[in-house]
């Protein structure tokens, strides 16, 4: 696929450069909007303007808005203002909103000075509400109708409003503005008679989501109703917009990449990988990087303080990474777990002693499982393979004594974190590997030199 | 939201034990089968059958859909054969397929006895393609016209027969099942005129999907086309089915979690987490556990091997949990980021040398920060504050060298072996922390006394 596209972003580049204008649109007109806004990211940046002059208005429109932020701001400044009102006239709001949004103030002022006053109020409107709320990624163009119409009038207005909006598939019913209820294009094509009201036919019992709603739970509404469109109302259920399934696609994708990243100690990136410069990389990965190697500070402190009792036995030294790596990955395991759980709206904070008790005895088996095999291989691989004498049976003891409890006490805060952070507001995923790591390491030291202290000393 | 359900379903419990069936059913119509399947889950056991039986055919078929295969088990056992056929004949293939796949044989032979002819063969044919393929989660209820058609008897075709389809906003063009076009019920309606025949208004640069494409490429395709659905194709590009959004949904949160899951050590679960037994929790968990515990030896025997560099410099002992911490971090940010940039399609394999590239730099001044800091912290907080005389300059030095050392190997190798992973046919998410973290532990301690034995000894 990729490298399909590629030889035809040649192709074109050649055909452009014998000036062959007419084979290039005539090329381009076969493809996808996506497909070319690709090529187009390709492509010399000079000769952009014009290539995407060669597209006809609407597909220029559709092209324009699956490009990158860096590539439409080059195209906006070659544009005339003739030409960005055109272009802003075949975009959806929303989209013209997320153009918005990446545009730097001076292209700001030029898109709303361009776009039309109806439209120029919109992007206001939504621009207004929270970021990564339903508001803000909501459109304002969805068919309304009227309880009063019937099913031939409907299909009427569908056909001569249609073409402007986001979808035409789920019509609103609406009175003053007040969302009464809704009726699929499918429900207009399979009514019985042309004649019957929407009223009539009309469910009234509709879900709808809040100008302020978060993103992802409109997300998890999606994957939990499959509907293609869910209807945004205001606090007096007057509607003000529709969310699509497309952009709740969006938004799992980013809020999916988001919790990996933070899972794994990175502040989350609006940029994609490739796109992110170096510096911008380093900005998201060394604020936890720093955070844990100061917290560590801790883990320092502990052995030191138990310095003279591993001068005496230094043979506990060598198993430090080892439980420290067991109790670091038991916490993740189950911290990632939860998180997930919570993100997809599969656990709540009422669930807590569940949570804890399903951890605990889990826990108990992963420990008794894990502690086993330690002593095992301690003995056979440690003492009788490699002849390490000091790994006597007593050593072998504390280590998985230690090993039981630490993932023990690893699994439940873990599970306990991410929940508790959820509570007070917070983004579970924070309280993922790193931060559960530097916990749990901390706790498996202690554990280690007290049962050491109990059982050796 | 929940505990709203919660309340409703107290409330048909009480009124389900003073026989008010009508008052029941009057409430259950009103509600969304997703919302129903909800509090039916919720719902004691034995009066499962009852409440079901209240439900008016079609809602009781999409709520049977939308409930948990142990209840669905359940309710199969207590229909009659007839009852059986009912729900059967109002599910789509594609949801009776999910039904199917989570039965045990002899519940499986009772469905496809009482499926009609024609759905029982679907059923085998998409259980026939492998898991995880488009083929698996298609439907076969699709909208297809003839390309002779004219608009008018298209719209007419699909009042007859849309009524059983997953979906009838798109609907593909074949003649002898080889796949010529598709046309959008938007096309449709807004056609300048009734008598255009479909050839003529229809979409002919179609995207399709194969029957073995894999879900995930699938999913990645909605996300990036924003179409409703693909059609799906067999190798002679005759049309076997449909995907619809809602499929895709599904299928990329499912690729999330289990990208998540396979990060953090764990085996990727069918089950949700609240819905596992604790055995079943038991065995996700232990086997990268018992893995990483067995790999640790090695950083045991690295740590034996340099027992005697140790007992000279026991101050060295303090700061392995640090160098191993921060460069297990680093390790596993690099890496996630390069999993989930794979996985959303962002990067390939031939971008490896550009990835390289990219992690050198970032290391370079993630190190150099880190380096540079941990300095000043060991020489202000260690040696002055808590007046640790062993942590020299030097000490600090090689301490510190490491570290820089080490975060440019996490890094590199973070981000190279889940591409390999990736080109070898691997899932990359497992080259992911847990085992990024085994690899870079070990080799931060070769690092960190190779230093210190050119420095310090």
């Amino acid at each position: 696929m990729a490298e399909h596209n590629v030889s035809v972003a040649n192709t074109l580049v050649v055909l452009l450069g014998e000036k062959k204008y007419a084979t290039v649109r005539d090329i381009l007109v076969t493809m996808n909007p996506a497909d070319i806004a690709w090529i187009f990211d390709e492509v010399d940046q000079e000769r952009l303007p014009i290539l995407f002059r060669l597209l006809p208005k609407e597909l220029a429109a559709e092209t324009f808005v699956e490009m990158e932020p860096e590539a439409q701001e080059l195209l906006i400044h070659s544009f005339s203002d003739n030409e960005l009102r055109e272009v802003l006239d075949e975009l959806y709001v929303d989209d013209a909103v997320d153009i918005v949004e990446e545009m730097p103030a001076n292209v700001v002022r030029r898109i709303l000075a361009q776009a039309d006053p109806q439209m120029r109020k919109d992007i206001n409107m939504i621009l207004r509400y929270p970021e990564n709320s339903a508001g803000s990624i909501m459109t304002t163009e969805y068919v309304s109708l009227r309880p009063h119409m019937t099913v031939e009038e409907a299909i009427l207005r569908i056909r001569r409003t249609g073409v402007d909006k986001e979808t035409i598939y789920t019509c609103y019913v609406t009175r003053n503005r007040t969302l009464l209820g809704l009726v699929t294009v499918k429900d207009l094509l399979l009514a019985q008679d042309d004649e019957m009201s929407i009223e009539e036919i009309m469910e009234t019992n509709i879900i709808s989501v809040g100008t302020h709603t978060d993103q992802e739970e409109v997300a998890q509404m999606f994957s939990k109703y499959d509907f293609l469109a869910f209807p945004v109302v205001d606090a007096e259920y007057r509607m003000v917009g529709i969310v699509t399934f497309d952009d709740a696609m969006d938004v799992m994708e980013d809020e999916a990449t988001e919790d990996m990243e933070l899972m794994s100690g990175m502040l989350p990136s609006e940029k994609p990988y490739l796109r992110s410069t170096i510096f911008e990389l380093f900005k998201h990965r060394i604020l936890w990087l720093m955070l844990l190697m100061v917290s560590s500070t801790f883990t320092g402190m502990i052995i030191t303080g138990f310095e003279d009792a591993l001068k005496a036995q230094v043979v506990l030294t060598a198993f430090i990474p080892m439980l420290m790596g067991t109790g670091g990955n038991s916490g993740s395991q189950s911290s990632v777990t939860v998180i997930r759980s919570l993100s997809i709206g599969e656990l709540e904070f009422s669930d807590l002693l569940q949570v804890i008790w399903i951890e605990i005895r889990t826990a108990v088996l992963c420990g008794i499982a894990l502690a086993a095999a330690c002593f095992i291989k301690l003995m056979l691989i440690d003492n009788l393979l490699l002849g390490n004498d000091e790994v006597t049976v007593l050593v072998a003891a504390v280590i998985c004594v230690t090993m039981a409890l630490t993932v023990l006490a690893a699994k439940v805060i873990g599970a306990v974190l991410p929940m508790v952070a959820k509570k007070l507001g917070m983004d579970p995923a924070v309280m993922a590997s790193p931060f559960i790591t530097t916990i749990v390491d901390a706790l498996s030291l202690l554990v280690y030199f007290g049962v050491a202290n109990v059982l050796l000393l």
